[in-house]
């Protein structure tokens, strides 16, 4: 691809800059000490010149040659390949597997039966120019993993997105799913949630399609001439309930080893309610036609040229998806780096290598920059480095259908990954653009520091001045000051959709998530288009982003792997969850306010006085006002936590600034033990109501949104569902592991303080 | 049409209601004695029983039967019927001709020449179920009257709505409009301002399209299926530089009598720069497709099944149009009811009679209610009622190309209305829904009144209390609160876009815009599918929103007529200035931080740094920072202004509440000839910047809106166009018409407790 010359200049310019910039003026690492914190400096500047983008294409191509979903004879392939590179690189690996229900079609059929006949495709076709999108015989087809098998023949509705509100629109028409099938665009939440909510309301089945307003024609040229959705590519996925547990749905909790006990398929929890599959925007475009009934709010409006309506009536369409339910196996590839001081503590970096089909962004261009990134670490040990910690580099499989592969690794490894798990840094998808951290908050000052120390690709800015300046120009005005005066750009917490998710939720194991992305608008997710053609076609084409995120990740791991102590702050963590208590105390009152202006426009008969006689709408029902709550308790922990991280800051910087590095470094040691405990106090082994499985009081994905975080959720999920009775209990449990939280950090701080 | 049971028996229910609810608890009306408001609510109750649906039904399908624009056949023919008709009703009535410069096509033509070639259509084809849309003969073509003759060929480019803004974006993608034709949607302003904004540009032509989005299939079924535009629809309409002057461009601020003097053409400033012609989404698709260039911003994306690219290239377009530059005459039907006691105080009520085509919507919608008013007052007459005031019952011609027939005949007898008109009541289109209430504020109370004695056919609630119950429902929390807790609900300023616009703007004559719609969408605007098929099938079918809106303006008509003052309101007037007041306050110290966070960007370097090398962009240049602005002069007569609504209002309770009817009426009487200036007052023969034509100093079409208003214009558009050294004077010219409006209201004031 052309690079424009505007760039190489800019690329010169910057690079002298660098090199400039590079002496002394570099500040002390968190969690290093001076000399420490040199040396580490060294080796990572060492380490960012090793990944090389040529090596990314290849190992793409390579890797993305066939279709290799789990249980396909290309996916086994990868991972024996993906071994066999971590030992060329010296390190000490191996193939650990596991057992897993894992669905897979027999029979697909969606047609409309009145008023006219119309037989969708589903059928992506195959591209001259894309040479691997004819390998049809290998390919999984379009469907949902995990839908129940189903033949059901119903008036068709259109929900939007079909979350919970777009049913209270619904109900306003006094429209009902009941004996329905609904159909739902993709978008507005994950896509789990729209059969979930559909089956709550009485639907008997579910289509999901792609409009092409969000993913078509509206956003650019339509792949192969641009990047795009084309009329026939259709969005796969799962549709397991992952927000109840992700994982095999026959071994909820333990790894899914060949002995385990497994549920009958009759028991599984997660498998949905009703049928599912996806459609193209080709394939959907009859049945939306057809669909009768009132006009839908603009909000619902898609992209095809149409008028959209809700239905019911007169469209009937016959849906009937049947599967082979038989286990296959799972080859996640495990690289161990044993740590030399501290070999019980484990930063484990991972990124899945299975794909729905070909898979090129998601998940290879994640995976090959990790697997540069273990080349270059394997050079680096060669030439005498030694991390005090323990390092894992993993490559998951069966991430598409539910993080199978990381699920089932972290449940068979749990008891130790709860003790030893100091760690998890992950990355899935990768494109042009700029760095996406998200992940616990008490990494959020490390990860800003490590940003700080990487290159723009496209500016020869730090990456992480090229985010504040987007945060600038994009955010809102309290953003944008935050972005300007607050030491560390914020990072988003983690709600689910990739592979840290039993690690940070299930076992409390501190966790980030890192990619690169937001310049390059895409199409082909989970189609068979996303593919080595479209990747170097239309994504980060010269690999520089691989490059990038290699040497942010890998800057990362061997941070964590080397500090002398593990670099975590408490005082971002804080603030953070005093924001969170904020938005809590506005979404308890904001709903009061909601319940009690609905209610008066309900007793003046304002929906009456606005209904028009033509297009009758019904009055929403009255709503409950909630009951002032507490969240006192919370308030009063997070105080203390905010103290305590005050304190343990103070004593750091002592320690720190005492001039003996020797007593320093004995300093930090000495609490590096009580620290490594921090994320898991966050952690209940009860779980959340309704999911034991996910025990992070901190951080989950939503019930209602799946891969959308809910923070505090037991909190907000009660507020949010209207269960008011259940706040009190959940303010005070979430209120007892911030107050455990603050203990640790004080004593920490008194740790520290006496070390001095 | 089917009448939805529902709606009868609420119908009767109501009903009830009503007739219970008329007695004694009716409150005195503003500007009447207690005597003299029963009296009046008399009269009110006999006139509101009058006006008849079947009526207006058949005046609508004899008034659209054939095409009616300016100087066809059946403009004249129309014109003699409506003076028919005002004279059956036993009123004295007449014609008034004016010689008016309006251009018809004789040559158009839009072809895409490269890439492809594609000639576009610019027809709209006849219906076989319509059977008014086959008069291709008499029917005026698609085309923008008084749009410049010109033949171009050219790159185009899409502008989206084509305000200054838009040119903004463009820049910020490095794309001229220097020699481009661009193509522009319709909405987002008034039509008229895309040519004058693309030429200010340097543009050489501009085409304007109806996007699906809008008003097509994306709002509903497709006419004649349902309501909304068809794919060949096409919105014709004027381009005229109004915001300049409007009316005809040859005779700017005086009546184009047959002896007038003229400009010649080439001297009329009301012209566009550059040829302009409207097409339908048919024929805007293949143009639009061709664009190349980078991708839109999703604010610009319409509802065609393409993706939106800005272009220049690879599309070039060949543009001609070629009009005929004569006089064509003008019949504006005067009916007058000579007032009794007050015979020189006019209340003026007016509705335009032509059309683009036959006009059913837009404007015998609204002209057939004005014809049951007139017939009623006749009745009314005969039945012994008599007016204290001049009432003139007026049908204008030539609306549609510029307010000609109002603005003519406003011009032609401006020295007497300036001193005799008292109030303007406006009327256009009217379809079902809310009563629409725009104007001047000293009315906002008077009107309010009227509102709460009309009867909504379709809830039976009264017309206020259903708008309250919208105004709830659709509200800010602001509005809301407003709307629950002030005695009036307010009132909207008047820009332009009907007849009203000479009346108030040009001569201070105090107006109201009324007329009901907000439940039936539309995509038949000035189309030759705006007709009585459509009418009768899409909006008002039963004309009862038809008999609301003669209830309403004819009520309004009389009392106004009837009152024993004028009844004005200062309080409202004071409150709204002071309103926007705060809004200049707050658009100064907007445009200061915009300007501060703008130039901190380009420093800070963000632009740069958010760059996408492959989809470069420039920053936006450095924005001068206004300096601090004083607004107190205003404040202060704002201050007076609210001081001397207080006095007014407590002299006119203490005259009412005297005891003594007489001398209470003969206190009203004597400040009623204070009263008839207060409008007046707001005008400044200077006129504002740039257009002396417009006097007033409180309202005014925004320069770069058209029809959208500007309050306190000269003062917002310095801050608007950065003239922020013409700020002061402005403030200091509208503080002198607030503080000569608070001496008279002050002067009124001591005039009636002197009556006392």
């Amino acid at each position: 691809m052309h690079v424009p010359a505007a760039r190489i200049v800019s690329g010169l310019a910057a690079a002298a800059l660098l090199v400039a910039a590079t002496p002394a003026t570099q500040p002390t690492l968190l969690g290093f000490t001076d000399g420490s914190s040199k040396t580490e400096r060294e080796w990572e500047e060492k380490f960012k010149a090793i990944p090389q983008p040529a090596n990314m294409r290849a190992a793409m191509q390579r890797l993305t040659a066939r279709p290799h979903h789990v249980g396909s004879p290309y996916d086994k392939d990868n991972a024996e390949w993906i071994l066999a590179q971590f030992k060329s690189y010296g390190l000490d690996a191996h193939i650990e597997t596991f057992d897993v229900l894992f669905p897979t079609p027999l029979e697909r059929a969606v047609e409309l039966v009145s008023p006219t006949r119309f037989v969708a495709k589903l059928q992506e076709p195959a591209l001259p120019q894309d040479p691997t999108s004819n390998q049809k015989a290998e390919a999984l087809p379009t469907y949902n993993a995990y839908s129940i098998d189903g033949d059901v023949t119903a008036p068709l509705v259109y929900v939007n997105y079909g979350v919970p509100a777009d049913y209270e629109e619904l109900a306003r028409h006094n429209i009902s799913v009941k004996g329905a099938i609904v159909i739902a665009r993709y978008g507005g939440s994950w896509r789990g949630i729209k059969p979930k909510v559909a089956a709550e309301h009485g639907a008997v089945g579910c289509l999901i399609y792609s409009d092409p307003r969000d993913d078509g024609y509206a956003g650019g040229a339509v792949f192969p001439n641009g990047p795009m959705r084309p009329a026939d590519g259709v969005q796969r996925g799962s549709v397991e309930d992952m927000p109840m547990y992700p994982g095999d749905p026959l071994t909820p909790g333990v790894g899914a080893t060949k002995d385990a006990k497994r549920l009958p398929i009759s028991e599984a929890k997660t498998l949905t309610k009703i049928p599912v599959l996806p459609i193209s925007y080709g394939d959907a475009q009859p049945l939306l036609s057809a669909l009768g009934g009132p006009l839908v709010p603009n909000s619902w409006k898609g992209g095809l040229p149409i008028t959209y309506r809700f239905g019911a009536g007169p469209a009937k369409v016959h849906l009937k998806i049947k599967s082979t339910w038989t286990l296959k196996p799972l080859f996640d590839v495990i690289a161990t780096i044993p740590g030399s001081s501290e070999p019980d503590q484990w930063v484990i970096r991972g990124n899945h290598h299975d794909a729905w089909v070909n898979g090129a962004e998601d998940p290879i261009a994640g995976l090959v920059p990790e697997l540069e990134e273990a080349r270059a670490l394997g050079i680096l040990l060669k030439q005498g480095w030694h991390p005090k910690r323990t390092l894992i580099y993993a490559a998951w499989d069966g991430e598409e259908p539910g993080l199978l592969g990381s699920t089932e690794w972290a449940e068979a490894h749990a008891d130790e990954l709860r003790t030893k798990g100091v760690a998890y840094l992950n990355s899935d998808t990768n494109d042009r653009g700029y760095l996406g951290m998200e992940g616990s908050h008490i990494l959020e000052k490390f990860i800003n520091g490590v940003a700080r120390d990487i290159d723009d690709p496209e500016t020869h800015l730090t990456v992480w001045k090229r985010l504040q300046a987007a945060t600038i120009q994009n955010g809102s005005a309290e953003e944008r000051k935050d972005a300007r005066s607050r030491a560390d750009l914020r990072i988003g917490a983690l709600g689910s959709g990739s592979d840290f998710t039993p690690f940070l939720q299930h076992l409390g194991v501190p966790s980030l998530n890192l990619g690169y992305g937001g310049e390059d608008d895409a199409g082909i997710y989970h189609s068979i288009y996303d593919d080595f053609y479209w990747y170097t076609h239309f994504s980060d084409t010269s690999f520089v982003y691989g490059r990038a995120l290699a040497q942010t990740v890998g800057t990362a791991s061997m941070r964590l792997a080397d500090a002398d102590v593990l670099p975590y702050d408490y005082t971002n963590l804080a603030e953070t969850v005093h924001g969170y208590i904020d938005e809590l105390q506005k979404l308890a009152s904001g709903a009061a306010n909601a319940a009690r202006e609905r209610n008066l426009e309900i007793e003046e008969g304002s929906f009456t006085a606005t209904n028009d006689p033509h297009t009758p709408t019904i009055a929403p029902p009255a709503l409950v006002v909630p009951p002032h709550m507490s969240f006192a308790a919370l308030e009063n922990a997070a105080d203390s936590l905010t103290k305590a991280a005050e304190h343990y800051s103070q004593a750091y910087d002592r320690a720190m600034s005492s001039g003996d590095a020797e007593r320093a470094k004995s300093s930090l040691a000495a609490v590096d033990a009580i620290l490594a405990h921090s994320e898991h106090l966050f952690t209940d082994s009860k779980g959340l109501p309704m999911r034991p499985w996910f025990q992070h009081l901190l951080y989950a994905p939503g019930f209602y949104t799946g891969y959308g975080v809910k923070t505090v959720p037991e909190v907000r999920e009660a507020i949010e569902q209207k269960k008011y009775g259940d706040v009190d209990a959940a303010v005070t449990r979430v209120a007892g592991v911030v107050n455990a939280e603050a203990a640790l950090v004080e004593s920490a701080a008194s740790a520290l303080g006496k070390g001095q």
